[in-house]
């Protein structure tokens, strides 16, 4: 009997977790196992880069789940510095070529398929975005290229395009650093992510930190200096000096290879799957992490969310059924939690514009509580905004900005959501309460509270 | 037309908030409302009192969320120190005796009656156990005298006797006061409201601060001093010295009156209500907080749980209801949460012993994992225990004891209960994550990985 043979492209966390769940259920002499990663490292968290920057955490190395040699130990032929270029479906094969051995080519044959290539960053075709000093941060190459950068300046004045998540993670790191942040951001508020009143919370908070966050204004180019190195940025209305320059303007699939073998993909360009997270309309091909689609259980479409979690949940469940067991991976909810400095900012579910856009009828309420006993020390404000669907009361999404013990309480809501609860069962749930922990209403139930009674007065 | 009146027996949490929803709903000129309380104080946090005595939170008037005269602005007749000691059920009329004016009694007719008699402390029948220096913390009126009996004491040397939730609370709050600190429990383990093997992490981490924990071993008497005061704790093996002796064995329901009148008691003294709190088989009269029995969603019983959060939606519940709207208190899952020190401890749904008692057959599981991801710092690690039924691999209940950060995330298990998940559903939880907040696998999914496992390898 020879082995099967599973082919992975893309070595990080769908790819690679994929691969391990494989082989815990399947020998080598039943599936032969090769990755293709055209990175220098493997089952990294990208996520821990601000934190790498803003020298809260040692990197690379830290960052690093398992190293190629351990997943080789594992009977894994993964192969580093290997970029895939074509998918040849009929024939069951993929070309590869080595990107540090003179480019050397070469066909490999598969049974089984799993496209785990990720995502690339957003990058305006603005002049002098390629210029040295403008850094995107969505690999730890990246990141080291930006650390590159950062040492070898003398000025510390930074600009960051874009906050978002990245955004407002890397204005941390800089600030960390000792740099003046300037963040341009081109939507009303920071975190569009958020509705626009909880992003000027966000706003509001990042401007007592001492960012300069520019709303509402799009960037237009990056000047260069005589050394030919970044020196500004330009919007519209102004220019930005700059020593460095980071781009974190989200993400989109990475997609290009699926595209020309003629894969399906969605309106944000991510491959398309079912349940099982086998690509749509093919039976040995599976695909998962921030190239697909993800089904999106409140909005009832597809979406894509590029998440470090969704990734190795992709891949544990691709990985599980490759290797001839059963999972499936019903869906998300939309959470996301992040911070700057000590502001917690976090959300569940849908957005007012996301809802108006399912064609949802909805209302919305605001509370603001505390983390905590109102008299016990430490106790901080939070923002708690809350969706319900009109007449059914069905929760649709919660939003919160505070401080310390505010972000996690989304799980909260992520959990009710998942479960379909409406806001007025959710005013009666068993959450833990003592002084240190949660006042004696906790502030997501306050939020139902009021979103049960503003359902009501709705009427119908 | 005149007021209907509505009579409330305890003037804390429960009933006030009864008061308070009931006066929104209903005019005075339609609804009169009379609340007796023998106690010096109303609406307050009793959880709050450990903070208190520990000097982390300034009292008594911190704790009291609305003083008697707020009441009485909004139209709520609120007798202080003036005891309610019969309910006359036929004739509609309550009897009350005022404390601190002669013991004048008095009978007050009622409409409707809301019984919200609060908890005792258990408080074993041994000697010496009314010494003056033997307290308990169950009122504002107990923390006072406490705090009396610890700033009048020269000597340093605390017993709290039991390991309950306010026992370690205790223990925290004389250990910060520069107690040396013993804590006698009958159990084989610290916080009986945990399994033996969770009960274990915290006696461990008791040690590690200087707690000294006796297990499994009764009291049988306090020894006074010449002076008439308590100078120690003796158990079967051996004599405690003691400036201060703490009674932490937690409360058992207050319903002499209720029981005297002939309302229906369950198994733990606690009165039964249905799902709108009133009292089984009365029109007229509800009940709420520490003095009923609540449904336990998980176990189908009903059981008896001492806590303000529970006390307030009873209130709230019980208010509306009375005030001609509609709402009903579903049930719990019995989460609690609490801490000694830097030690987090969680709980929600049944122990090993209350699934058991159930008639439920089980698997348990327990993880060890981190807080955040495990590069960032402040990463702590936590236990997660969790019980799931056989076959159907329903959550039954989690228990969690770790550091920062541990505590609340039994929430996410509390909604899960709530909705009736399957382990297996909870694996695909879509949490809140990023590594301040969150390894990739949160603790709680990591557990519902390994319980899912563990229902699949029990079999039939």
């Amino acid at each position: 009997m020879t082995a099967e043979q599973l082919v992975i492209v893309g070595g990080d966390a769908a790819g690679m977790a994929a691969a391990s769940q494989a082989r815990r259920l399947r020998k080598p002499g039943e599936l032969a196992i090769t990755a293709f990663e055209r990175g220098h490292f493997t089952s990294y968290s990208a996520c821990g880069i601000p934190y790498w920057v803003g020298g809260a955490v040692d990197g690379p190395d830290a960052l690093i789940a398992r190293t190629a040699a351990e997943h080789r130990a594992r009977d894994i032929d993964l192969r580093m510095r290997t970029e895939v270029t074509e998918l040849d479906l009929d024939r069951g094969r993929v070309r590869t070529r080595e990107l540090d051995n003179g480019g050397r080519e070469t066909w490999t044959g598969f049974d089984k398929l799993v496209l785990a290539t990720g995502a690339r960053p957003r990058r305006p075709l603005l002049p002098g975005i390629d210029a040295p000093g403008v850094h995107g941060v969505q690999t730890l190459d990246d990141g080291q290229a930006l650390l590159d950068t950062l040492e070898a300046s003398a000025g510390r004045r930074a600009v960051v395009v874009g906050a978002g998540y990245i955004g407002v993670e890397m204005a941390e790191a800089l600030i960390r650093r000792g740099y003046r942040v300037t963040v341009l951001e081109r939507s009303a508020q920071p975190m569009s992510t958020l509705d626009p009143d909880m992003g000027a919370l966000v706003h509001e908070a990042m401007c007592t930190m001492g960012i300069e966050t520019v709303r509402g204004t799009a960037v237009t180019g990056v000047v260069t200096g005589t050394d030919g190195r970044a020196c500004a940025v330009t919007t519209e209305d102004a220019e930005y000096p700059a020593d460095v320059v980071v781009l974190g303007m989200g993400v989109r699939p990475e997609t290009t290879l699926a595209a020309a073998a003629g894969l399906p993909l969605g309106e944000s360009g991510g491959l398309l799957t079912d349940l099982a997270m086998r690509v749509r309309g093919q039976d040995h091909i599976w695909a998962g992490g921030d190239c697909v689609e993800v089904w999106d259980l409140v909005s009832g479409r597809t979406r894509h969310i590029a998440l470090g979690t969704h990734a190795n949940k992709h891949g544990q469940i691709i990985g599980t059924n490759v290797g001839g067991g059963y999972a499936t991976f019903p869906g998300v909810v939309g959470t996301a939690v992040s911070k700057v400095c000590d502001l917690e900012i976090a959300r569940t579910g849908l957005l007012e514009r996301h809802a108006e856009a399912a064609g949802l009828r909805f209302v919305t309420t605001t509370v603001e509580a505390t983390s905590r006993a109102g008299y016990y020390p430490g106790a901080r404000p939070m923002h708690v905004k809350m969706l319900a669907e009109h007449r059914t009361g069905r929760l649709l999404g919660v939003q919160i900005v505070g401080r310390e013990g505010a972000g996690k309480r989304v799980d909260i809501a992520a959990v009710a959501l998942t479960a379909g609860m409406t806001v007025e069962q959710m005013t009666t749930l068993d959450l833990g309460y003592a002084p240190p922990f949660s006042p004696v209403w906790d502030p997501v139930l306050v939020a139902a509270r009021k979103a049960t009674r503003a359902v009501r007065e709705a009427g119908d």
